[in-house]
């Protein structure tokens, strides 16, 4: 064996399964071999005294969604990113648009260009919005068969949302094209039923956005997504949950045998409802949905967690400037909760949010730490074992990460395109002071220097937590769900 | 003391909280004394060797609902009230339809007049199926203050069913108003989807109306139902439960101290799916919604009516003769399965079966047969302590039982419209031998008695379990449930 | 009708089945009439304005147990029969000791002369700490068939306690007789060790007494209590539960249909383990075992007691004066708090303070007070319907309640032996103004008058709860289990 | 790097987190590259077609016990090392008795000595037996201090089992020194008591030894085992799980953050009652403690093996011939089912079982089955990274494991020294074709080829799972428990 392009040496190499100090050997992007020691390596990092790790897979995050009128948000690839690569991650999974009364096929088109000025390595998403028979029948078989291996539904959000009719629909389709559902789960009319009841009596500013979702909002939806799921056998995961009542509803499924996964996001382990109240109109920094929780729920997030019921923990990156027209403030400093936009950046933050309030605090171990931001979301997507795995034959994307690194969030740490980051002042321990993607260091100590262009599309083919079995006449499979971890 | 109208005389004295062997006294109508002996009353019945209990309640049945082109279903009130007095049963709560596009004032007028050509004592709850503007704010607070005090929403069925935004609707008014609002169950889309995907294939027999609503479905419409209400606040009961996975929903429900009973009936414990598979056309005859399910479920079911979850077992009385142009051939004997009327008859069997099966074959007590039958349903309608109850002030409806009597049922002891009954050959043990309504016998060894005109419209006010409390600003009340027992 | 000895009148007559205003009419100490008007009686109370009762049924309590010795605790059933009558309780479930190397015979024969000469009607627990042959097999059976119908056993204390062989042995017995079996379910070694582990760290003030008795140290008690009672398919209640997570294995156990009854105690809704914190010495006033918890779990048992795993609430009086040499400080204020007497007194205050912080506060209804602390406890101990119950046939216990009346507690409403209450000037809404036995006054405004001596003893005959079933090879009996309500 | 001793060439390598086509590369008996081509070996082994595992860790086997009489069990450690390496596996953890009585130490000491003759690397539990002052503060803790990290007890079986008291002492012992504390959780008293009763009826056949030990004889204990441990705060094993309500008291356990660990064996995924009831004495030959359930209760094992709650799959091997004075019929082959040697053997059969019923049937993953029977049992018992690995710096111990192969199991095939096996006939799809110990190929096509000797002592240091943490006065520590994954 001789000739590798690139070794890392002497770091502590966490797989997620254990924790080794050995070498890892990389040859065209790939890694071909992890040993005690690689010597004959046309360059080689040290990584002594740090951790390596399996670049970040952020399987949840909006960059660039183009509008119907034109323009996108403000998140372009180009910066998502640096952004990404400044917190260690080195894959994403993002989400193509569908435009009510659009098709999907021109903006998967269209999507693929624009992602394909990035740097990062980027599968994603196909959002319906809209499911006619031209849109399922022709588009999306057409949109899977390029590696687009999951669809994503609101069941709330004008005009995102999807009835149950329509969501019966997507999933029985998923289902024969063999993709995975994920689920934005919020019961619509309640929502707004309960923001028209607030807006009647005066009940306007950003604090509002919370009052107006409380958990039992969130727990019918997933009820509701997962029967429906349970019914037709059909995959899904429950995007961003916030609370433990709606964990606990796929707990439940879970236990039964329902093949349903559970994510959450670093903001319901450190975002409370008063930071909504913030004076002023800073409370909008923090809205996004469903709505931060309280101190108490973030320790039954954390143990839903550790129970293994949420096994993805993604940024759910939704970039909106405070200030500026397509910001926070764009209906003035006076919009009623409803009319701000929604949403906060997260893709720099993730990490190394997880990493200190999650392993430096001992709530989790270090395995769990890889498997929570990396190898579940890389299996869970089909993206495994090229993606989200240090093992033979993987693409050699690492995060080397300094443990004991002490640092405070600031927005320009964060490298994303807007003006402002939630976590701003918070103290994390732990830090990557290198990104790795496919065997070319693409941030070090905290300069990104990859490429634009470079960013390669990940086609997903059928993998097993998604493969359709058999239909029975009364829709019940008694195969058990296989296990992401 | 003296001057009794009527006196029963030496029975055993059920009241759903003891028995006691004792007299009762009788005056106009009403009880004025329950006593070790009462001698100076007009008229006296020997009740030696039987069982005195409170005359049936039936708070859900359908009862001659005219229908939007003129006509009704078959069930008048005088033939509904023969059905009910043979079974025991003295009062009924029973629907006003509310047509799509129409309101309910004038249905309300109409139902009454029909009603008041009965013998049954009854009230109403109003079918909300088109929640406008003029209907909610301005029909149904009249057909309020007369005395009808639940509102009823099916959440499946064309074209019945209401989304979550009409159904949040009807909460928000029931909660100002005072009523209680009672929920059909199944989720509309669900069974729209299943019922396509057997039709595609091919599978249209009666016994499909079974697979076309798994137990899946139910549940999740009973944790919606119930999500919905707990935001609002508002107390619900559940129809017809007909399987342990939906009545667990209830349970965890009480449990978190939400407002919302459960509600069984005969057949979810007699009946199976392999009924509705009888050959030929037969099976049209057990259909009914949610579909009888399983002999475990039985079981199952009984569990939970021991545990108090499911405390309310009522008919659903809705009878269509098995031959005939308003009967389950209607469509043919070759109809398609979502084309046959759907319903069972059920007044005058109700009491015997749950008799049978649960008392005399040791399931559950006397105590809890009164209280399932005749107590709970009146608490819970607003119509105790008139009805429902052996109590001093209580009207004088009395069933007169006798419990080792052995029967064979037969649709001619039935005594109702209809030309079968799905009991058909059951035996049981324990039988009515007279009903007494407001002191008199209008039932005697089969033979119904009493005058067409002689029911009476039972008003009833706002009463302690449907009481609205003080709305918090983010919807949580944390006053405890009331328990109907 | 003619010639009742006494008529109560004009109450709202409370029977833990709904409330009527009506008469009641006594004659020779038993309810022979209830009724709108009662007009010829010997003598009429007019309880215009106020609830009347079931009398209250205290079915567990410590009173004048004689001690191996000679001697026996502060409270004689004199003294305890004007405290019951205080409070409005009529009928007692106290217990005869039996003492380790003794038999059970000579204590009953003892006990039941010293119960005469009090005034309240009275029934036994016979207790067991030492199950010999000879006390089993001959002594059990005879006191049991003297009408004692329940066998107590302590699952902790020294020298009271049984290991599971004796428990065993004590429900086999039970079951073969046809009796409860009452449990005080904590680990003794688990205590045992804890409290080691805190004397060895120099914790030894009364505080610790809470400490050293944590609620895992009952739930495990109670799960094994039960899991042992399941085996032999013997009814068992458990007494005294002060923790959800104790009652939380009643309700997991009734919910697969074990015959288990749960009850809780004033103590464990009212103080809490600061109170035994306070200043001094003082905190020994509050230490009685379980030893209370803190508010969050009042919320918790209020919740399990509306939810029915807890139908009992009983005073478990256990009085020690505070003062003097059979008080808590006898062993000294510096005494080890294992060494401090463990009880509290309760008779007066059991009532008041149910009504008060249950009715009064909006806990629970009218109903739920009557049954948990009047029907409940007489059905359960087989004293229904002649106790707890105001029925045709009953004996006229009854007390007459002023819902309105604001009352501070003090030793002196008391009226028990000892020199201090626990709750001294709590405030309490809801007093009882006079209390009747079998017909008789005995206690009207606070003053008792009844004589000596006329207390009865209550023989109890097998009843339906505790009825043994066919025992199967493998020891499951497939019947459910009766409810108590 | 050059110079390997050995290389595995080209075989599917699982590690329990991924499969990967690659090549191992061994030097001094240690894995030291693992890279997708391996030329410079002194010795290759190509494992084309096959998978290639780390080898299996059984962690819970009976091997050699010696008798306070003198002689021991009929598994010898060169047999059971033979047995093992013929079934894929190269590690284990077995018993050093306590004998009431006596010591500990002179036990260890002479345990080391057989245990050395043998061809299996070995670490051991330490059983007690007998907790007395001399043991646990003298001899423990130099026991302890050799490596052996993990104390056994029984809460059944004469003489072996510990009251509560001893347990607790054990517990608190065990956190003290850093050690696991693995439990046979089954209630004493309740098998005697049940023992008893059969034998009392004439029920004394091989049978009625299931019929002695229900489910709810092994739930009460697994609870108190649990209950127990979480009020010390000391981390246990459940071992032997064989039933869903026993695994459920684990479950609810670990939801709230109890630090306990459920095993299960072959045994209670395979056998069943009916197993114990072939004709004649023949019933014998599957009698084992738990005894084994129903073909219902298996399938609740699998899923309780998918949710998690049971993590570690041993052989629970404790062999006794059929035949022989040392075998199942030493008594007669009337011999009451109390007086039969309890006990079945496993070694060989573990792995082939699991392997065949568990991923060829489509149950659990190869992951799940490299976790369940080599990875996790070496976590938990603190054995990994060294073992129970496939990654750089392991022990080179390999299965080499033919998927497809079929086999129909014999007692040949097992190579252990007891007469039988209880899996006669049972066919499986999975065979390990090759084992590797160290780097040294010990079996080869069914010939086991170790040197008597080789195998090593394992000495444990602490480790995570077991790190005693700061006691509180309350007993309660909030830290998470670990996980093993």
């Amino acid at each position: 064996m001789a000739g590798y392009d690139l070794a890392v040496r002497g770091g502590q190499v966490a797989t997620g399964f254990g924790t080794t100090r050995c070498d890892i050997g990389v040859k065209d992007g790939r890694i071909v071999a992890i040993a005690e020691r690689i010597t004959d390596a046309a360059r080689a990092i040290e990584a002594d005294g740090l951790l390596v790790l399996p670049g970040g897979v952020d399987s949840h995050c909006h960059i660039e969604e183009p509008q119907p009128g034109g323009g996108a948000n403000e998140e372009t690839f180009a910066t998502a990113s640096a952004a990404a690569f400044a917190g260690g991650t080195t894959s994403v999974v993002c989400f193509i648009p569908q435009w009510k009364g659009h098709g999907v096929w021109e903006r998967y088109v269209d999507y693929r260009a624009r992602a394909a000025r990035g740097m990062l390595d980027h599968s994603f998403h196909q959002i319906i919005s809209d499911p006619t028979d031209a849109v399922m029948e022709q588009e999306v078989p057409r949109v899977v068969a390029e590696g687009v291996r999951s669809l994503k539904v609101f069941l709330t959000y004008e005009p995102l949302h999807l009835d149950d009719a329509q969501y019966l629909r997507v999933l029985t389709k998923a289902r024969e094209l063999g993709c995975l559902v994920t689920v934005h789960c919020e019961n619509y009319a309640a929502i707004n039923w309960r923001t028209a009841e607030l807006l009647k009596h005066g009940m306007a500013a950003p604090k509002y956005h919370a009052w107006a979702r409380p958990p039992v909002v969130e727990r019918e939806a997933t009820h509701r997504a997962i029967a429906l799921a349970e019914l037709v056998d059909q995959p899904i995961q429950v995007f961003h949950v916030s609370c433990a009542e709606a964990a606990e509803e796929i707990a439940r499924a879970q236990a039964r045998g329902v093949k349903v996964w559970g994510e959450t996001c670093p903001q319901y382990v450190t975002l409370t409802a008063a930071d909504i109240d913030r004076p002023g109109f800073e409370g909008a920094k923090f809205m996004c949905s469903p709505a931060p929780r309280t101190r108490e729920e973030h320790a039954r997030i954390w143990e839903m967690i550790r129970r293994g019921t949420l096994d993805v923990i993604s940024s759910d990156h939704c970039a909106f400037s405070y200030e500026g027209d397509r910001g926070k403030r764009q209906n003035g400093a006076d919009a009623v909760f409803r009319d701000i936009p929604n949403g906060i950046p997260g893709f720099a933050a993730r990490l190394p949010i997880i990493f200190s309030e999650g392993v430096s605090k001992g709530r989790i171990s270090l395995d769990d730490f890889v498997r929570l931001t990396s190898t579940n979301p890389a299996r869970l997507m089909g993206l495994a074992p090229r993606k989200g795995m240090i093992a033979v034959g993987a693409d050699a994307d690492l995060a080397l990460w300094d443990p004991a690194k002490k640092v405070t969030l600031t927005n320009a740490l964060m490298q994303h395109a807007v003006d402002y980051t939630p976590y701003e002042g918070m103290e994390v321990t732990g830090w990557p002071v290198a990104t790795i993607r496919r065997g070319e260091v693409v941030m070090r100590d905290g300069k990104v220097q990859a490429e634009p262009g470079t960013g390669r599309f990940l086609p997903r083919g059928p993998y097993d937590l998604i493969r359709p079995r058999g239909i029975t006449p009364d829709g019940f499979d008694p195969a058990p769900p296989p296990a992401v971890r």
